[in-house]
């Protein structure tokens, strides 16, 4: 007799043909963002690098792109009972406009320690806000109560099938314009960005290595890698702010196949990459964007002579405090 | 008896054809820059606003355009004799940069006190240096004597018409891109912009309104304009650093029959500007840049219900002494 089949198993595997689909569903609600390249740059390194200005996306980050997906992929009768996260970051602001733009309920439960920023982002979106002690288990009992009250559909920041194939929309069109590439960079927290990108780069490209970028100081999906399972994350304080995260169960399977590697980076390096690219690119970029051109700063991938395509995840920085200001 | 030809009679009257001739000849050696725009801008403000990126410019400024046209203007004989210019900000990079894409040496004087970014910047390009004391009159004596040395062509960054038909170009890209333009606002320091832009706005949309931004700290222009004769600035420390200058003699003539307006503006403005298009567009623009939205922060220019075309002029700004660092 067969065990009976888990809820997992009822949605296909991530594909290419899902990352397209999501990209026709996504099209009329968010920004093809712009690649940029620099001289300078290139010639530092002696590759040529193609940056993906995910900063200059919808609520200021890729996040837009995975939680539009979600949102317009439910079917009406479940869309009109709402969806519901709990997440005090980008994906909040996402979903609460994914959910404006459909003219359904956004319920966001977030930690009662969330910068201002943060919470006006939600408001200002329309988001039904929801405070909670400001730990995890609170978060999840909260806002399991509230899906258990209103019948909303979970959008999980990441491990959510939906969500990733949005994210992976960002690597087609990154692909498209800057053509050849050898190489592409990814950050990695909860891996959503990574498993569609991997995924929708080998499809397309199946010479290509996708390479993970974390840093040093939350490198859980570094060693969970090199382990062969998941080593949860312990404590960590990286700048990254958007990638103190442990790799979804999901997300995690997915990298282990279509991940060539993961390589870590300090924090000097990171911010060194931020201020980089600040300065001679001319935009905003969050640390965590900063990331993967942080492991060619540290020399961690052989560039030279390569084609590398590097996701810039997202512009949303707090100006009061810049890493590089009061420092010496 | 008729009095001898003046030099500046020699040159024909800057005009729509000479930008476009200028276009024409510098664009393998530019950028068209992106026209940005956003949502919440333009909600805040009720009008449409369109942000020509020339921080994104090669040299991260317009310079660029203007120095390319000058070198590339001419002629052999004339052009191997070199270029000079004295000053310390983009335009000695940018001529520097146009220099040595022709194959020729740019002679630039700076001040012994400029700052090692500039200095840097200049030798990064290959310009050929000389130090002289920090004063006008030291500035242009010791530029002088290099040009009676070397033959060289003395490229003003300013007082100019193959500079000032090179700054054109970006308004000519602007109006293509942004489409049924009302209004144009443009940065005003020694007129070079302000005067190409004007010229090329009016004759390519007669009805446009073009207006002057200025520091209220550097207001030379708006109180030459109100009196009808040129009163230089006396000291000044506005934020805006690339608009400390006395607008010249030959961009005046141009900005009273062209320009509609000069409006003013305080420097908390200028600072609260630069800093919502920094959170919002997710770009690094240099306080000059953001004159021109401080305009419409301060509420001195009528722009509900209209299409405004806004020139960011520039995008070296010192990261490490943002203004609203340390501010309460």
């Amino acid at each position: 007799m067969q065990p009976p089949p888990r809820a997992s198993c009822v949605t296909m595997p991530l594909d290419l043909a899902l990352i397209r689909a999501a990209h026709d569903r996504i099209r009329p609600h968010i920004h093809r963002t712009p690649v940029l390249t620099s001289e300078r740059l290139d010639e530092a390194c002696g590759g040529r690098l193609f940056f993906k200005c995910e900063n200059f996306q919808k609520v200021g980050a890729f996040k837009a792109r995975g939680a539009a997906n979600a949102v317009f992929s439910l079917d009406d009768t479940t869309a009109q009972r709402g969806v519901a996260t709990h997440s005090s970051g980008n994906h909040a602001a996402a979903l609460a406009r994914a959910a404006r733009l459909r003219g359904i309920t956004a319920h966001i439960v977030m930690p009662s320690n969330s910068s201002k920023a943060k919470v006006r982002a939600v408001e200002g979106y329309g988001g039904r806000l929801t405070f909670c002690e400001p730990t995890q288990a609170a978060r999840e009992s909260t806002c399991a109560r509230i899906i258990a009250e209103t019948g909303a559909t979970l959008v999980h920041p990441f491990e959510n099938e939906a969500v990733m194939a949005g994210q992976g929309t960002a690597a087609i069109e990154l692909i498209e314009d800057a053509r050849d590439l050898d190489l592409l960079l990814c950050p990695v927290g909860g891996g959503g960005l990574l498993a569609g990108t991997a995924i929708a780069a080998k499809a397309l490209r199946p010479g290509i290595r996708v390479i993970a970028t974390e840093p040093a100081e939350a490198a859980d999906t570094a060693r969970s890698f090199a382990a062969g399972h998941i080593i949860p994350l312990t404590k960590t304080t990286t700048i990254a702010d958007g990638l103190r995260t442990t790799i979804g169960a999901p997300n995690f399977a997915i990298v282990q196949q279509h991940v060539d590697a993961v390589v870590t980076v300090s924090e000097e390096a990171i911010i060194a990459a931020m201020r980089l690219i600040w300065e001679t690119l001319k935009i905003v970029i969050e640390p965590s964007a900063a990331v993967p051109y942080a492991a060619i700063l540290e020399q961690k991938i052989d560039i030279a002579g390569h084609r590398a395509g590097l996701i810039l995840t997202g512009g949303n920085v707090d100006l009061d405090a810049l890493p590089w200001v009061g420092k010496a």
